[in-house]
């Protein structure tokens, strides 16, 4: 299994931030994953949406090669945390190709990084920060292989 | 507007702490909110469990008052964060009643107050860790308050 999470930029908030390594670490000592905080748009306001987008999808296109790619969407497929380990332990066991996450800026992410998803995966109903997001996306991967690793973990 | 948070114990994790006082200082920018980290169950362990949900309710319920009261609950009602915010407005702008959110501890909350519940809210078809749920719905009262006060934030 060989884990990856992309985004753009490094996440500003330093008690998200502080968050985000504690579960990276929590991850690490399951399976491997690799954090890529690739090439965000700097000096733009929001009216240039789409130039941010555009810029943003070019730093995360890199990483793709023929990974597995999981895109965080707000109106992707719902899916339980038991499910989702189960899909998690599908796409990723004894496969070559990387299973990759990618989740959006600000603004989410460009079309054609969506149209390129393998998986269009939405954590709620409720919209979260970009920022939480990302922890909230760690916290699911860490649950889902302690589930599947038959390792105790919260509720 | 009123508006009271209540969980049993304190949150044990540093980087989660860390996270709830910079939103409860964000949320307090804008209405004032309580937090109330209520008696939790201690030296007993997960096979005693109905004994530390008993002993958390009672905890909780001290103070409930006549609190208009929303209990965190896995099969609770899923709304977006549009939705949540103009319920939440709804429910307490030019009220007398408290609006009292609860965050159940490791098990979850006793039956009772389950049965007290003024409204049950699903934050996700995920389970997240319940030091985790606290930060979210922490996020999502400020984003709430932010959208009803017209005040600018995170999409």
């Amino acid at each position: 299994m060989k884990l990856k999470v992309l985004w753009p930029g490094k996440t500003r908030n330093v008690e998200i931030r502080n968050l985000q390594d504690y579960y990276l670490r929590r991850i690490n000592q399951i399976e491997s994953c690799e954090l890529i905080e690739t090439k965000d748009a700097k000096g733009l306001s929001e009216k240039d949406g789409e130039r941010i987008k555009e810029i943003e999808a070019k730093g995360l296109e890199k990483h793709f090669k023929d990974d597995y790619i999981i895109c965080l969407f707000h109106r992707g497929k719902e899916m339980s945390s038991e499910e989702f380990a189960r899909f998690l332990e599908r796409t990723s066991v004894g496969s070559a190709r990387a299973v990759t996450f990618v989740v959006g800026g600000f603004l989410g992410l460009a079309e054609r990084v969506l149209d390129r998803a393998d998986t269009r995966l939405s954590l709620s109903k409720m919209t979260f920060s970009h920022e939480l997001s990302r922890i909230m996306v760690l916290e699911q991967i860490y649950r889902s292989l302690s589930i599947t690793s038959g390792k105790q973990y919260a509720k």
